[in-house]
């Protein structure tokens, strides 16, 4: 496992009158992306919630190279980009299969906060089982 | 006080690729509306949740008599319908002042939780602040 | 086929305050559950209106019967219940498997429209698909 | 006119169980202050729009500084950042007035399309207009 890939197919309501995708649901898919990744690392976000920790988004970006049109089918890449004492940063890439086109890149930097909502360092856990997961260039 | 009316303006990400607003959209307008009313009534629905109480939606209707634009400027007005012991219920009517159309009707249904999510009665100030808040019949 | 089955998993986004999925949300779910539908009947939605034809809600109603937790996997069941000439109304269930609880159930009308979006009756080719649809009672 | 300043208030949906405002819901507001922008600037998108023109987001970013809450009133400021031959930059910071807090900048680049979706120069009547928008460092 080097990227994580997950599929996703454009709703109804992720269109907008311009007749394409809106630009803020790409976001949406790569949250989808890195949720697979944890959960293929080994630790579902959800479990990590649970247990006291949250990964909010502190910064985001997204290059949109192609429009998504409704009912296609996307594939979600995700990577692990970078992993500090307190972050962490994912790198994202939305293409469609059907006629391989790249339609966005993205990247998302996530502060580790713990159940009192304190910045604290990643879970050792946590930590290893990243430790394994996608990494760019890799893939 | 009476009816309780509400402007809101049609966003970009709230149409779909029809060109117009999609459905799912009112039901959140709806929920602008039956917000201001209490608002007006004099208490917020987020004082109300600060001091545990939740009033989830457990019915929902909507009739969609005609499409909202872009960029339209539209009013919701709200009443309240019923109030029971551990229930409430709001109608709403979205209009497009300009041409004086009614663009849709509808109906939600909430039920009463406290602090631990299980049924309750309606507070009493908070029904005696509804008692005197807009009904139907009488905008 | 009888009842046409579609799983969704509940999204972050698709979560609020409330710590459990928005009610608006079953809207898109009971969308994805139509469209599966269709796709299993024949004709994508996609291609329906790429050849001219619209199926706007002109009706919504959902019932809400118990909470859906962020990363729940769930089961969107619909039916075709209704089509008139110039009318379609589809019924449906969601449930989640893990625990076999029914969370919601609703309903939706839909008008056809033509390319003018003028009230029109259903393709003959579509209605022909539709009647090996499922249907309430036959699941 | 320097900087466009457009008020907004925090909906129910555009929360998660976080407890706080989607990251994904500063792009929509992002994309209600320049909405606000150019209708200050004299031309509302919906008219850029009606005749033919289309500024699709090829780049979005955004950083995230502190948690916006349900119900909290917010503050969209925008300013033009660049103007180019075929392309458009926009720059956003908002703020909490009730205690002064900044929560979030960022930033949307947006090609210029015509009818026909083909890359454009921007009209010389919407330049000019632009011309007396905010500007980075005027406000």
């Amino acid at each position: 496992m080097r990227v994580s890939r997950t599929g996703v197919r454009v709703r109804y309501p992720e269109t907008d009158r311009m007749g394409v995708a809106y630009h803020g649901s790409f976001l949406v898919w790569f949250e989808l992306g890195r949720t697979e990744l944890l959960r293929e690392a080994g630790r579902s976000y959800r479990e990590m919630e649970e247990e006291g920790w949250m990964l909010p988004v502190v910064e985001a970006q997204a290059r949109y190279l192609g429009p998504a049109l409704y009912d296609d089918e996307l594939v979600v890449e995700t990577v692990l980009e970078e992993m500090g004492r307190a972050q962490l940063s994912f790198g994202y890439r939305i293409t469609r299969p059907a006629d391989g086109r790249t339609l966005a890149t993205g990247r998302t930097r996530h502060a580790v906060l713990d159940a009192r909502r304190r910045p604290a360092r990643l879970p050792d856990a946590v930590r290893a089982l990243l430790e394994g997961a996608p990494r760019p260039g890799e893939g």
